[in-house]
């Protein structure tokens, strides 16, 4: 990690306190990833970005900084990176999956955020991040109150820009947000100084697309009976969708899912035969939030499958990449954003029934609906939802939980007793 | 009360359990107004239609729907109430102020909700409270995530009208807003079958300006420096607003004014020379939630203004009655919402700017910022709202609170030093 502390320093950041972070981190690989049996060889990559993680991209946003680039920093699957990419920008994810940045956020929020929001202001203030150093805007979407306030105190440090998610899905919401993407891209073209051009846009809706497709192998794969990869590692991919070059991370999960394909031929799972398969449903797992999957894997059970924003809700539904021109394009990138079913929208009917269709798809034998403690919008939604999945004959156990440590044990009980409890 | 249980249990009430409800409201209202000394006359109507507060008006409403009449049952200041009115319509409040729904709202929500959504739901499935069972359809708005979600689960029970209010304050969201309004409208023509004409909507905007005129009559009364009524006895006022027929309620609030205009020219005050001057700020406070207004009060201060919605937010900006068509009109109407400053709005710096200002307007020596306890978004912009009063020269004090009374000596105990503190 040495050859990194001068960059981090010349990023502004509180190094001291950084390496504390740093310092814990090899451990949790080990703890996390490593012990694993008979992972796939593939990982390696996506091991050494996660080892690096503060280090080999934030090395490769400086360089192109250097050369005039800018980097938009962004905390929401809603937010169109087929936009940014085509106005020469990057897009990097801010979302904030450690403990270690909850106590600097509690100095400017209520206590009763939830830890993901938290995490967000403390990884800004107390400047122990280089993604929240290097990204030179942030943009934000309406989808929360907590986010959406918690923005305001972000735009006191960083510019900020905002889009407005609507609430509902009829026609004219989808307008909305169809301008709300024209917004973004008159901003991505002057703060880059980069006209987006027709051409530009329809490359970077195939880019994207062309990663969503990878992340979809891999996914499918994931439906076999035999598992050919843990639900651990798989979180690890997603997480770092969020993060890497684009056009290096769908080579790298196309590379794994020739080797994961080669598994399936040759009956290979990572799991013995007859292990428990689940879905986790809810809300985002930010790097390094392993928690569940660790304690749920841990406990003799398969993660096959995550509705959540670091799982199927980033890679679902395709951008229609028919849009002759720039309005046809991003009236398509709307559409296709729109169809992402968080709980922040109402009615979000159309969540209900993707857990049941991929409930099916992944043949799994229960869901485990984990919610970040504080999170209203899925907390609240988890009421309607336990009912529709008892309806249709899936057991689920709804857990909360945040980023400490503090309620492990509890949950690996309850999660082995419901484990056990399917048979 | 025995006249009414006809009548309630007509209704499909839970009569017995609402019994419990109904025998400790004498003792508050004894304790909490009826021991408040040198009242106004005038206050005696406001006294009967609260002593009678689940018979009275509940039983005009029946009467009405016998006609054939409609009941529109709100839960915000941005429902427009003169649409409803214009269709014939009756709109009533149901925002929910008594920790006696709380539990019954639990059975749905989670725990970490607002109570005064808790209340709402308990309201509703214990079937404890006349106007939710009198009102034909609910009409929510997506204001914060709590009620947003909640409306969902009323809607397994109660038809829910939802107006997706946007969280932002540009031009086009305005027109959104106007959109919103015009839905609404078609949905009252619908649901009363009766035409909203120019002149019925026209008609409706002066009687909602008036009542209007007549609130802030009162409320200019309190910033005298002989303040002729109690914030205590405003705020009952301002309560029953959302419930009582609108023409009576201006004329009553008015007689009211014209008795408190006598003691203004008499240099009659409620409170003796030097008492502190607050101002509340934050989140509603619903029928029967009269905690802090009472607490305050008891401690030697007066509260002479109310920056929230049953307050300044309920009645500060009149629609523009020039409009000539009902689109001019409807547009008028959403401008006239769209300048309330609720936290659900991104920015809202307005709120700022009018707490500033009314706090010279009411000439206070402290502000007294109020939250319902998980209300995310008055909570989180209590920071910036703190720096900015701070910056301004006003003194302020943030509390969190809800429904119950186990934290009212702690309370009181913390507002005792800070008015002491004042000088």
């Amino acid at each position: 990690m040495a050859d990194y502390r001068k960059m981090w320093e010349d990023l502004g950041m509180d190094v001291e306190n950084h390496d504390l972070l740093c310092s814990v981190l090899p451990g949790a690989i080990g703890d996390v990833f490593l012990s694993q049996e008979n992972r796939p060889e593939a990982m390696d990559y996506f091991d050494m970005v996660l080892a690096d993680v503060h280090g080999l991209r934030p090395a490769e946003l400086v360089e192109f900084k250097k050369n005039g680039g800018k980097v938009f920093g962004t905390f929401c699957t809603y937010v169109p990176d087929e936009i940014i990419f085509a106005g020469n920008g990057i897009a990097t994810g801010l979302c904030a999956g450690s403990q270690f940045w909850v106590p600097g956020g509690e100095r400017y929020l209520p206590a009763n955020t939830c830890p993901l929001i938290k995490a967000m202001l403390g990884a800004r203030f107390d400047r122990t991040c280089p993604f929240y150093r290097l990204a030179d805007i942030y943009i934000g979407e309406n989808t929360c109150d907590g986010k959406k306030k918690a923005y305001e105190i972000l735009g006191t440090d960083v510019q900020m820009h905002i889009m407005d998610l609507p609430q509902m899905k009829r026609p004219k919401d989808i307008e909305k947000w169809a301008d709300e993407c024209h917004d973004l891209l008159e901003m991505v073209e002057k703060e880059t100084g980069n006209k987006i051009t027709p051409e530009k846009l329809a490359e970077n809706i195939k880019k994207i697309n062309a990663k969503r497709a990878a992340l979809k192998r891999l996914y499918d794969l994931r439906k076999n009976k035999n598992v050919p990869i843990s639900g651990t590692d798989t979180l690890l991919i997603s997480q770092i969708a969020y993060y890497d070059d684009p056009e290096r991370f769908t080579t790298m999960v196309n590379k794994l899912c020739d080797e994961l394909e080669k598994r399936v031929a040759d009956g290979v799972s990572v799991f013995p035969a007859g292990t428990k398969r689940i879905m986790i449903s809810g809300t985002p797992m930010a790097i390094p939030n392993w928690k569940m999957h660790n304690l749920i894997e841990t406990s003799g059970a398969a993660v096959v499958c995550e509705e959540t924003c670091t799982g199927t809700r980033y890679f679902e539904n395709f951008v229609d990449e028919s849009g002759e021109n720039l309005d046809e394009m991003v009236s398509n990138i709307a559409d296709r954003y729109m169809k992402i079913n968080c709980a922040c929208f109402t009615p979000n009917s159309g969540r209900f029934d993707d857990i049941i269709r991929l409930a099916k798809e992944y043949d799994v034998d229960a869901v485990i609906d984990v919610n970040l403690k504080f999170c209203q919008t899925y907390d609240i939604e988890g009421y309607l939802l336990e009912d529709k999945l008892k309806e249709a004959g899936i057991p689920v156990l709804g857990i909360e939980t945040d980023y400490t440590d503090s309620d492990a044990q509890q949950l690996k009980t309850r999660i082995e007793a419901f484990i056990e409890v399917l048979g």
